[in-house]
């Protein structure tokens, strides 16, 4: 009988672009025996795996017929138990908003041995691939990075700070919460503060919307953009090379309603 | 004659850890006929590069005998004219506070291509490699990247909102003023947070203390720390495996003066 060594490493596999992740994940996923991996998770990176790994789909979106994070935590037990090495595969970084803590946790409170490879995490990388930059001297000296989707479903209590800063704001998942954040931002007087939403970025299908707090939320409706996307908000991102072509479109039909 | 083709490609070179670029980076540094390269990017990534390519290093650390920024932009541009592709290999990410807006902006100045590849900043991977989760839900659902060095070398006025915040606060370059950003939670109140202070994150030579607010100076001083280093303060840093051990100790010696 093989002897089983129970081990669980969670990776990060980045944004979606399957060359995005880094070597150190690949490497992980050569060696596991067996792989859980998420709804975000580009399938190509699965071809790394060995002949013999087995590979478990726990998709989360949305939370409909998806595996529940419990369920996900105790399958990750059993298969170390069973199998021995299990890689962890999420979508961008482990820890951000990515519940890796808790699958952790859960390991170690089962005496099973734990190893992270961190990721490219879309609320960073999404905007460098739009040559957005997260910081830049003298307009954005720091960077805010926000869940749209509280635990409890709240707008989190952050943006109403944020708005306040001078920081990069980034918000993942918050699409649905658009005109609501757009809303916060009005309520500061920041009516004409660029903002850029970013769906599907790094793979093909990606597609970019940039206006201001002010129009976005039509933009957005007339482009037909959806989930997943992130949200960023600031001065930086006047900084893409269309704003101020797209602004100058955005003033046009504005004068001629 | 060649047919020179001018395009720079800005490439994050990640935390330290060789393994820890991405492979779209790995691709980049092996087409590049120039590499301009940061004091913080490990010499092992520059192997990947053709036999003939001209390797550049262009410095910064604390402002002294380095290149300046003037400086590289021009031999980023003079490279991509006289060489063709030039790899700009930057510690991290080339937007977490590494001025690759600036590159680009000179490099679109005169007219040269360019691509980027976004690498894992320290910002993000360091936490994650110690295993403390940047967020985590109920506890922190945002978090927070602030340079502890502004463009006026002032600390960041971000930072007085942070502290008011829930979101986990990452510094960067923020080693050498501690005290003040102790100080800056301490008039909030916040004397009991947890803060951890990450030195050579991801190398061999990685350290790390765990304290809190109150305690976190004289740690730092007792174990000699030094820069580069990052600061994380919140209560997801409690979550390191070892912070309940450590706290104890330095309980026990605050009886025992």
């Amino acid at each position: 009988m093989k002897d089983i060594k129970p081990f669980i490493t969670l990776v990060g596999a980045g944004p979606g672009d399957a060359e995005l992740i880094t070597l150190k994940g690949i490497k992980a996923i050569r060696e596991a025996d067996v792989i859980l991996y998420d709804a975000l998770v580009n399938d190509e990176l699965l071809e790394h795996a060995k002949p013999d790994c087995v590979k478990v789909y726990v998709g989360k979106r949305a939370e409909r017929l998806s595996t529940s994070q419990d369920e996900i935590n105790k399958l990750l037990v059993d298969y170390a138990m069973n199998y021995g090495h299990v890689v962890r595969l999420k979508g961008g970084d482990p820890f951000v908003f990515g519940r890796g803590g808790e699958e952790l946790d859960y390991a170690h409170a089962h005496h099973i041995k734990t190893a992270v490879v961190p990721g490219i995490s879309s609320s960073i990388s999404l905007t460098g691939l739009q040559q957005i930059p997260l910081t830049y001297r003298h307009i954005a000296e720091s960077f805010w990075v926000i869940t749209g989707s509280k635990s409890d479903t709240q707008l989190s209590e952050d943006i109403q700070l944020a708005v306040k800063s001078t920081a990069t704001v980034v918000i993942l998942m918050g699409f649905a919460k658009l005109a609501e954040i757009a809303s916060t931002y009005q309520r500061e007087g920041k009516n004409t503060l660029p903002i850029a939403v970013i769906q599907n970025g790094s793979t093909n299908e990606e597609r970019i919307v940039l206006g201001t707090i002010d129009t976005i939320v039509d933009q957005v409706r007339n482009a037909e953009l959806g989930a997943p996307a992130i949200i960023v908000v600031g001065e930086v991102v006047a900084k893409h090379r269309e704003f101020a072509a797209v602004m100058e479109q955005v003033e046009k039909k504005l004068l001629a309603v």
